[in-house]
């Protein structure tokens, strides 16, 4: 692991050299997608099947093998131990739970000429979840993507899963049944972002397209943007751990792992104020490495990405933290709700020793699908109000219209615009 | 314009070919904008003076020329006649009443364990607005741009508009004073978006921008998308107009100028329930449009892409209209209150025969920024919420930390995450 200090007069140079990572488009892949967005726009379900059958090595004959219903959700929850049944509802309805609290609600108001204004919320009616397969199959990861779009009110919830040569993954599917999935289709790739997208005979057209996917699904969603809506396209996972010096090392040795071992270039970077304590933390890691059986990617990881930065005060440490705007923040601090209040930029606050990252990525309720990249200077977690939409709402009573009317005029006038000037005075008395 | 019934059997097919509009980005847009972009990014000011002095036949010597303060925009207010400035600042303020009502606040809750969960909200930093130049110069554009992330708090709103041969447009300047811009530079193309992006020596790097502008412009937007965030990049603007007949036919005909006014892809289509009052409103078209200055753009967008859709009643209309998902949706209907409930996909709703759009466009108070192309299935009008993020806050209580740990350890586990499930092991007692 690389070791930072602030009081380096590089110490700025080398902190944007160890975020930077280049997220560069492959040109190649961009192709390939776009022939396949084109041929499942154009053959529909013959060319899903198609490909399907090519890249999964599956033998689908027909689309109706490759839908799951609800029923075969349920079956698969009722396959399993029930210790597991347990942790997904109980997941489940934790964040069900929070969500509920993100949902937005419409509201009206009349200014004092009677004309009323407001925002009208509704759901989007059918939504997409692109849910990875094979080994890199999450079941937290189909929670959180389709619970937001049940708390929301979306009426049809259809996932697409691969299912590499027709293997299904009992828990994925289990995790569908518990969060509100309305169908499955066991189709992956670009082509399932197309069938998506565009519809087919089957696959319905969708308003919205989340969840994670490789390269080839990444290119896609952003390839049907503008068709469809998409969530964020991204990058790898981060964690910033900051210190100081009261949580038992080998928790924030373990926190730090638990976001090495996503990816060999998942970034995990611990801020503390003592060089004593990051000697500890750093031989807790030593010694606890052993143990891992994702040591590979741990140690690829941490060495490739990870950092150790001594900061001289937790005022310091925020604002690093604000530069880096991570994903994941644990303030593992005393008094951990003040510190918090400084921290402008982070997609989710992980407050005081107790509250390992880990805990936040399967059940405390909030979304595990955070901004990277330092895009938290500017978005927000998947949550319920991505399912959500705003109309305004305008009614201009006849005493309004006069004098909006007069407004709108002069600054249509203003602007060249005759005919918007003339439908507001139009509506002038005199 | 066009003529379709509901009654026709190809109807669907029509309505289809109505609203087809091929957004294909142009290759060789991209690559002058790939290239203009790298070397901002590079050189910085130099290339941003450089491409500014080229493109919009300036003859700036250093970026002092390009910039504007507070002060010469408060100048350019005070040079305006009394009636704008009243207009500016009458638009303004409902404006940011209407915004003040969509700013969201950070909440928080325990659950039955003493954990904490919550949603912080923050502002952005910084963001930047564009702002065209030229002919297509809008002041109120600048008011529903800005004004949002001012009401956001956002501390420093960096506005970009070019001024070809140096002409600078004083309304333009005094909607920036109004609306609370912080600071100007008088450069645009894809140029400015870069040096936004990016930052330049005297540039300050923004956290996203918004506005719209010419395709490269849009391009620049894209391309910079992920480094900093964007607003949507809007198609040609559309007004869908449901009347059931007891508007004044001049009033919607007047209504669907404005929208066909802006350009000659604009789209204006009239549900109506009656072929009579169809016919009547084409009656008071033909006679208005001799008045128009900008009759050839008229003519031009209603002939390509106007029409009038006969309904077999108001409630087959909005069902047309949810397919439509139109940027700008009037109701001119009686009761429109009533109606408008069953509209599930529209950027804005103008309900009676009073508002007309244009009174939205200045003065009503919602933004006019506003998602098109069928995409108000999935988005929102720009506002308040476009400047303001959220993270979320997680604060797991010591007995908190027993319950989780043992979920989520199972669901780790079950994804082979072991690190996940050590991390949240160690909070465990026993």
């Amino acid at each position: 692991m690389k070791k930072l200090t602030t009081q380096s007069p590089s110490f700025q140079a080398e902190l944007e050299a160890l975020l930077a990572f280049e997220t560069a488009q492959n040109p190649e892949i961009d192709r390939i997608v776009a022939d396949i967005c084109a041929d499942v726009q154009k053959r529909g379900d013959a060319a899903l099947i198609e490909y399907t059958n090519r890249f999964d090595g599956t033998s689908a004959q027909t689309i109706a093998d490759l839908i799951l219903t609800q029923n075969d959700l349920q079956t698969a929850f009722e396959r399993l131990q029930p210790e597991i049944q347990t942790a997904l509802k109980t997941a489940a309805a934790r964040v069900e739970s929070y969500h509920q609290r993100q949902k937005m609600e419409s509201w009206t108001y009349e200014d004092e000429d009677g004309t009323l204004l407001g925002q009208q919320i509704t759901p989007l009616d059918r939504v997409g979840i692109y849910v990875p397969g094979g080994k890199a199959a999450y079941p937290s990861s189909v929670i959180m993507n389709a619970m937001p779009a049940h708390v929301a009110g979306v009426k049809e919830i259809i996932m697409v899963v691969p299912t590499p040569k027709g293997e299904r993954n009992d828990i994925v599917l289990a995790a569908a049944f518990v969060a509100g999935v309305t169908k499955v289709f066991t189709v992956g790739g670009a082509q399932a972002v197309a069938a998506l997208a565009y519809g087919t005979e089957f696959v319905p057209q969708v308003d919205k397209i989340t969840g994670p996917g490789n390269a080839f699904v990444a290119a896609a969603k952003r390839r049907v943007f503008g068709v469809v809506g998409i969530d964020m396209v991204a990058g790898p996972s981060e964690i910033l751990v900051i210190a100081d010096g009261t949580t038992p090392a080998d928790w924030v040795a373990m926190d730090l792992f638990s976001q090495a071992e996503h990816d060999e270039i998942a970034q995990a970077i611990l801020i503390g104020t003592s060089q004593a304590y990051l000697d500890k933390v750093q031989a807790a890691m030593n010694r606890l490495i052993e143990t891992m059986p994702r040591r590979d990617i741990i140690e690829a990881s941490l060495g490739n990405r990870g950092a150790m930065i001594l900061a001289k005060d937790l005022d310091e440490a925020c604002e690093i933290a604000n530069y880096i705007s991570p994903e994941h923040l644990e303030l593992s601090v005393e008094n951990p709700q003040e510190w918090a209040k400084k921290i402008r930029h982070a997609g989710a606050i992980f407050m005081g020793r107790y509250t390992s990252e880990s805990l936040g990525d399967y059940c405390a309720g909030p979304n595990h699908v955070l901004p990277t990249s330092r895009t938290a200077r500017f978005s927000s977690p998947l949550g319920t109000y991505d399912f959500q939409k705003r109309s305004s709402l305008i009614q201009v009573s006849e005493q309004g219209a006069q004098k909006l009317g007069k407004i709108a005029s002069v600054l249509a006038h203003g602007e060249s615009l005759t005919a918007h000037a003339r439908a507001a005075e139009f509506r002038l008395k005199d």
